[in-house]
């Protein structure tokens, strides 16, 4: 499992204060502590401050690569946000995210050959959202196809069929769900990933609700997440999703989790 | 979600001492301990007994009988203590199980139509177990249609794909959960179950392999399961897993259950 760790986010409290305040150790601890928890990229975002979110990324960048080798995930709506992130990334960097809005997509797609990035690729057109399944599905699969042709590798491409609270709509889940299934039958080299904490909001037990939708969607074949790496149970989880699904021969990465005590107090 | 709770199992110790000694409040504690939290049907099985097994039964249905009202399971490899149990369930009574071996299927299916009484319908038949899950299927499906034939209703049948260790062959947990989604796909009115436990022998953390596993069986349409219903996070996994598939309106029941404090320390 590919996991893009998901806590330094300028749009959470206290990862905003503490790039304010310049407190490095702080976020050299919350990047350290993702990787070592099992996170594969570190996601960097630095999209609450608009105005100087360039400045703001690039010293979250230094400051995380100051202690961590992990590549980074550069996470922002702005081009130019993007581009200094990616530019200071260095290898296996990845772009969280890209989507098929025409807009977005034409300035986004020749960084994407430029840093020979990976990429999220988010399921959402010039159409905007819809409840129509189908529709969600054409959506991907056309970005999927357009990637490509743009000369992007189908294994760089990760694609999230955009998880929207189950709370609002019975169908959100199921529907997400059986788009992962459709891309795993009908793009077999392409990665399926999914910011995994929207499933849950409006719902108690949030976490909960989120540790059972990622075991449910690696059995549909999802292959990556974007979470949050210190949830211990959520990491458990996805061990033995992964060992359930045949992908952890001889089940011995969950066998040695078990044995370094990361499974404690679980099950 | 159809719980068959499974505790009252006479191949476990504490319950054959309980048996043995005519210990009823034991039996009966965890009868009505299994109703209140969830369980549809009250599983009982004095397999154990051989010989005496008949007798055993009548008393262990006669003691669960005395302090709880939910349907019972009748869980026994012998003809005889089939009838003999299922002629004291009374409505709404379930057989565990019924194959497709030719011996078995011919002997146990007058019973079910004698007691109108709901089916687990295991995928094997006089060829043994077999590691090839088209065949796994192709026996599943043709048991569906022989009961069928033979009168019993399409939602009296509970199809289980046959679980085995993870442990012993990667392939036997995303084998079964594909079995569960073609009886999904190809027999709407057939209900989809599982003896869960068995996934997980071998494994460390046997519990959280299972409550893994009947989440992502949820997503491929398993709407019953034979499991300990005093597993509170099984039965929290289960909730989530219904809610995340939309069987639950509005997640109204997942709400419910936070609200009695059933998810306590989970999340």
């Amino acid at each position: 499992m590919l996991i893009i760790g998901e806590l330094i986010n300028s749009t959470r409290k206290q990862i905003r204060k503490a790039v304010e305040e310049k407190d490095a150790a702080f976020i050299q601890d919350l990047a350290r502590r993702q990787a070592a928890a099992g996170a594969t990229w570190i996601d960097v975002n630095a999209g609450a401050f608009a105005a100087d979110e360039v400045e703001k990324l690039r010293w979250m960048i230094a400051t995380v690569r100051e202690v961590c080798d992990a590549p980074l995930s550069i996470d922002s709506p702005r081009p130019e946000a993007v581009e200094a992130g990616l530019a200071m990334a260095g290898a296996d960097a990845f772009l969280n995210s890209i989507t098929a809005e025409s807009d977005r997509y034409r300035t986004l797609v020749p960084f994407l050959k430029k840093y020979k990035a990976r990429v999220v690729a988010l399921s959402l057109d010039d159409a905007g959202m819809t409840d129509d399944f189908e529709k969600v599905y054409a959506v991907a699969d056309s970005l999927i196809k357009r990637l490509e042709d743009d000369g992007v590798p189908p294994d760089h491409i990760f694609v999230d069929p955009l998880i929207r609270p189950v709370s609002t709509n019975g169908e959100y889940g199921i529907g997400a769900l059986r788009i992962v299934e459709r891309i795993t039958l009908n793009h077999p080299a392409v990665h399926k990933t999914c910011g995994l904490s929207n499933i849950s909001y409006g719902l108690p037990k949030r976490r909960l609700v989120n540790q059972v939708f990622v075991a449910m969607a690696i059995a549909m074949g999802l292959d990556s997440a974007i979470v949050d790496p210190l949830d211990p149970r959520l990491m458990a989880n996805i061990l033995a999703a992964e060992a359930l699904t045949g992908r952890d021969q001889f089940c011995m990465i969950y066998i040695t989790a078990e044995r370094e005590g990361k499974l404690e107090g679980m099950g």
